[in-house]
């Protein structure tokens, strides 16, 4: 074996273990019996410590060095992989065993804490425990290092490359130009949607879930949609990438975005090629590349006026008690109705960055220690009362609503703005390079979006950075001013606003 | 940690590997998408050799030195439990690494050589792979040793301590009573049943089953029932116990007797303490002990008067078109109807014995070196004819109708017979502890007999040696008696034989 072989092969097998991990997980998420969790949490923990002994192993060390060193007999495409192996590998080195254990009992700590706390709905109980976590945190900024701000450091788990000094430039603009813009569209008439909050059967909303996902190009012969209390995509391999689903017969909304959102996701992981299971080629680049497939699916395609040309007729007929009576544009406006709301999983594409954007100010200044935990229910209500112009009124629906820092995901938030925002850029580029693009798309024709996503995205995995990806595609970086122009022109629409004057 | 916790320690860890191989396993073949089959099997096989690794480490081997050398500091189930580990561990030990290379590469090649050779109904396309395979399991007698018969190797292997001079007693009764008691059968007037070949809706079978299962006293919060091609029991730990059916609507039998039969095989997992999960005290004692308690519940119980008394009029009610003409002991008679066949798994209760006699005595004669594999298509027909009376029309009906050679599973066969044996000798015996047993079955109570099977098996393990847990449950060894008392009683009822002199 070459070098290059022994190095995918110790790769694979790292795959292996952690898409074991992944069909483990999937499984407790969605076919569990309840007196099964205990020995399953202990399974997955044992796979775990497998998985961390052979990346870290003195064994890829060597290996890697020995690429290194004869670089000259690999391709663009294998220096790349080993350079994105290299990087992780050396990250990982940095960590003393102690702190790995320290880090892994303190998140243990910290989640149990704040499934409580958010039970007792006191931010009290979850504190002491997070305080632990920041501490942490902040140590761990100084064992990776970083050249600039420490947060960096954390960024780079989710989002490789990305600097708090550009996140702070794009959320300045979406403190000054979207919540601007919100405060013009409440200035406006509400639009209509109480028919989203009928009853939907269950059966008939699974199966139009389905027909969409087979519209997008999800490939059921290399995947499945189940029912999970919270949906996620999970992938063992580009042949085996699963969707969950959750069903509401009150409120339309929860099967229909989670659908396509996760189609979305989906897709991507669909799409990567079969020969590079394992490499980084064959890994999604970023949180906020994936979430951009998900976004432009859910957001651009899914919330649009084509895609509901292409669908609403059948819908009608599926659920005539409900729709008859309501015009296809009345449908489209009431499923991009914008009111600010408290919880961020609900929030409509608008408002929802205002949420992210209260989390990355929170967690930046956590991070560099400018606010502190006990600090942290005042501000957060400040914050929601500032950007959403709302009262929070109870800790467990402010800042006690999402799981992430009870993991020590410092860092993660701002992907999910990324997200949207590299959704809008590329969905703009797709208009540019497919001709009639949106009248495919109201034809119920996806294969054109489809096409130029596993071309120019899906199929290169981590071969090209999310910097170098958005240059290639769109010619310049992620710009937010593509997102604003998208939001301007939809909402003045849906909202009867002014012509905007940008 | 003190040794023995040490020890339990790695056997909890390597437990956790094997079962997450079985939840791999069980995905794939209740829900894997078909694109997914190739990673998966990579999947399984990466996994199949993290466990094989820490199963013959040297750091287990040195623990279980030490624990042997400080054996005075155990107690009596401590000691038990090094003593199955000790002995595995020192079977592996004797495997050069090659001759597992070997087997593993054979193993693969023998059985797409049986897949090939059924499809195309000729024997003669997989007899090359079997020679081999044959040539490596006599080679492996000797590695792994034996006092008598080479056979005996490889019958450890699924059922410890059992030897071949053991099995030739007891398969010289069956071809001496039972064949002449299957022919005394045929002489008298056959039974009908062509309402078991009527339509029976699929959703209405499984809803039966489900209530067959928790009546038996399956836990449903322990476990769950899915579909599968072949069905199937397998175990994640005692907590999560699965089992998997199928369903013929044009047959009633397949969904009936798979579900009661591997709910007897999942009672007997979910009844292994928590507590000794990974340990030999927490495994099942071996493969016919196994299939005693899934042929206990499936013919002992499930095909007795009194279970149907029990469950009958359930049944007619589900299916009154079917039923509601059918007396009672019609339909009692009709699901002990006594006829050879070709097909083992198809087999009723008792001829299936000869399709076992006659694939002993086969594998035991390769074994032995006293026939070869290119007469094995001849020998078979020729038993069938002999044992059964009945004419063999193909291979593919014939000697290629079952997987077990082509995994190199030779010794596996005779633990079927076993477990029917072993099952009518506890059941005789439970009658005897438990006063008025069939009463409590006709009123639709199985808790008398769970309990017992529960206390006095389940919750063992591996405790007790086959032999010795016979010998305490019911004062002798394993005694062909019991089976050929149950057959003669049931049958001379059933089949209006004049009363049996023996």
């Amino acid at each position: 074996m070459t070098l290059y072989e022994q190095y995918t092969d110790k790769l694979r097998r790292i795959a292996d273990v952690n898409h074991s991990i992944a069909v483990l997980s999937w499984d407790q998420e969605t076919q569990l019996p309840t007196k099964g969790s205990a020995i399953r949490a202990q399974q997955l923990s044992t796979l775990a410590g497998i998985s961390y002994e052979l990346t870290v192993s003195k064994e890829l060390g060597d290996l890697l060095q020995q690429l290194q060193a004869n670089a000259n007999t690999l391709t663009e495409e294998q220096r790349r992989n080993v350079a994105h192996t290299v990087k992780l590998y050396n990250k990982k080195q940095k960590y003393s065993k102690e702190f790995v254990i320290e880090l892994s009992r303190t998140t243990s700590e910290c989640f149990q804490a704040w499934r409580k706390a958010k039970a007792a709905n006191d931010f009290s109980l979850f504190a002491p425990s997070l305080e632990k976590m920041v501490d942490l945190k902040r140590q761990e900024c100084e064992i990776i290092g970083y050249d600039d701000h420490p947060y960096d450091a954390l960024l780079d788990e989710y989002e490789a490359g990305e600097k708090t000094a550009n996140l702070n430039v794009l959320f300045a603009d979406v403190r000054r130009q979207l919540v601007e813009f919100v405060k013009e569209i409440s200035d406006h008439e509400q639009v209509a949607s109480d028919w989203m909050y009928k009853h939907y059967n269950k059966d008939k909303q699974w199966n139009f879930g389905l027909e969409i996902l087979k519209q997008m190009g999800y490939d059921f012969q290399a995947g499945r949609q189940d029912v999970s209390a919270h949906p996620f995509t999970t992938s063992f391999g580009s042949t085996d990438v699963r969707v969950t689903t959750r069903i509401n017969e009150n409120d339309f909304h929860e099967m229909l975005w989670s659908c396509i959102h996760e189609g979305g996701h989906a897709l991507y992981e669909q799409g990567f090629k079969t020969e590079n299971y394992g490499l980084p080629a064959g890994e999604a680049i970023s949180l906020g590349i994936h979430e951009s497939q998900s976004r432009l699916w859910e957001n651009n395609v899914g919330r649009s006026l084509p895609f509901w040309k292409a669908n609403y007729k059948n819908l009608q007929n599926i659920f005539p008690e409900n729709l008859n009576t309501i015009a296809l544009e009345s449908f489209y406006r009431s499923m991009n109705k914008v009111a600010p709301s408290l919880i961020r999983t609900n929030a409509d594409e608008l408002t929802y960055h205002f949420h992210i954007l209260v989390r990355f100010e929170i967690e930046k200044a956590l991070i560099e220690g400018s606010i502190e935990v006990k600090d942290l229910a005042n501000t957060w209500n400040q914050r929601y009362k500032e950007y959403l112009g709302i009262d929070v009124p109870s800790d467990a629906e402010g800042v006690l609503q999402d799981i992430h820092w009870s993991h020590g995901s410092f860092g993660y938030f701002p992907t999910y703005s990324l997200g949207s925002f590299y959704a809008a850029q590329f969905y703009h580029q797709a208009k540019q390079d497919i001709p009639n693009l949106e009248q495919a798309i109201a034809s119920g024709d996806m294969e054109p979006m489809f096409n130029w996503l596993r071309t120019n995205i899906h199929q290169h995995g981590k071969l090209f950075s999310a910097e170098e990806l958005c240059v290639r595609l769109t010619g310049e970086k992620l710009n937010f001013k593509y997102f604003m122009d998208y939001a301007r022109e939809k909402y003045a629409y849906i909202y009867n606003l002014a012509p905007s004057l940008s």
